[in-house]
């Protein structure tokens, strides 16, 4: 183990940033916001669990369909059939058929800005939008009076065809560098708060391929999915994400676009990604707690 | 599988946008530079294999320093000690010592902008930097009259402490989305063009623990490594990267640029981040090519 404040021990330190330790323990309610119970998804997989926060305020119809269908097990055994290192994972029935027009799942790729939501400004003229910032722990982005949340790492969303209402149950996790491109063309409808390293794991296709894994057997499988209310009572366990809203989390957006470390030889640029902003999430059961990484 | 042209099938054809397939074969004088054997490096692990580029234009203290440590076999048995998701990799000795001065490596964080250099331009105004761009293969950015290469995900670079000459051995990969505030003030000296998906499987440390992995033993360990003249005949194999001089890669910038496809039912903006560009790449060996994932 390195020294505190050792060699290398330093770098890490000042590099990662933001992620929160145990001594914000002390100021916990004004960190911390509590994950709606109802908005859990718990991902299965012999990888290891994947926890989702479903984003109703955002994508009302797709986040309810996709309750749905975790309540009725539809994923059970379904594998992710196109994943590109760096881009994304895709998982779900594969189907080459057009969905069915009662499944069929409306666009909701942005909405309306609406001064009452939660916006936690984070940059002004970043490469792919006017203005980016959170709304409640979820990275997003704003131009032209509409406001949408943003491909980043960590996010999920349904795919779909060329037809904007084309989506129905196959969705992807984005695992690599933002593709900030397909911003306000899908629709984001939740976040990955726990496992993303899980999802690191999930095996890669072939970029020749298109990222398709042909062998069925080779593919990473969804074991099940469950929403919290199908956990046992012992599986269950509370969700937490910093409160993007807070204080606290406004001071360290400024330190971290300030960089003031004698670390920095060269001052970086006072800018910020909001895909690189770690936003922590931490679980707790029966009052045992643990901190999750970032995403 | 999905039928060519069916349902999600299109969608990820169409997100996936650079990736080469075979069809460039016919081609590939114009698309493909070799990667002279001497920079190639390969990490065995038990998760895989990594094959790394080393960039002497760029880093040639440190490159030639780091091809020591892989021929003396420094890098066996140690291990990737601080790990976080959407961060970096780190590897080494871990020691809290400073380098003994005869192993301190000298910053090479940039150098002058040099128009004998392959310079693809990218972006102009990129949140980082004034322009953005590859150089041979590797993703680059510019501004007053200094080039550096980007952190963008498989960049490898070496960790330091607070003086910038205090790099030794110990090293890192970027994993997650660009920590690009960390560029001029790190030397990259390396990319990884084969194995990202390996890399990813690397175990990660704990948020709360800043990444560090106390517990040895379950730690991602380097087995060992190696240089190209190091591997028996048949272990060897020539590999290529995506000549980004090349007119085909300019091309393709342009069209990821524009993105006229119907699929896009608001066009994106006409921008392009550097670090979400692939570049593939291919190993060949005795006659047998297969492609890679991009990074």
């Amino acid at each position: 183990m390195s020294r505190p404040g050792g060699k290398f021990c330093r770098f890490l330190s000042l590099l990662a940033g933001l992620l929160l330790s145990s001594n914000l323990a002390a100021q916990e309610g004004q960190i911390w916001r509590k994950v709606a119970p109802e908005n859990l998804v718990f991902i299965g997989m012999r990888e290891g669990e994947i926890v989702l926060e479903l984003n109703p305020d955002f994508a009302p119809v797709t986040s309810a369909r996709f309750r749905d269908l975790v309540r009725e097990d539809f994923y059970r055994g379904l594998s992710f059939y196109r994943v590109i290192e760096g881009f994304v994972a895709q998982a779900g029935t594969e189907s080459a058929l057009p969905p069915k027009p009662d499944q069929q799942l409306p666009p909701e790729f942005e909405r309306s800005w609406d001064a009452a939501l939660n916006w936690t400004p984070v940059q002004t003229d970043d490469l792919y939008a006017a203005r980016t910032g959170f709304v409640d722990g979820v990275p997003a982005a704003r131009a032209d009076g509409q406001i949408w949340l943003a491909h980043c790492p960590g996010a999920v969303a349904m795919a779909r065809d060329t037809a904007p209402d084309s989506g129905s149950t196959d969705f992807y996790i984005v695992l690599g560098q933002a593709p900030r491109y397909l911003d306000r063309n899908l629709t984001i409808f939740a976040r990955v708060i726990d496992g993303m390293e899980v999802a690191q794991r999930i095996q890669r296709g072939a970029a020749g391929d298109n990222g398709m894994i042909t062998n069925d057997l080779a593919r990473s499988r969804i074991g099940r999915m469950r929403l919290f209310d199908q956990l046992s009572a012992e599986e269950r366990r509370e969700y937490y994400v910093v409160d993007t809203n807070s204080e606290y989390f406004r001071k360290t957006l400024e330190q971290r676009r300030e960089r003031r470390d004698a670390f920095f030889i060269q001052s970086p640029p006072a800018v910020l990604d909001v895909c690189q902003v770690p936003v922590a999430s931490r679980a707790e059961r029966v009052g045992i707690s643990r901190e999750l990484n970032p995403n």
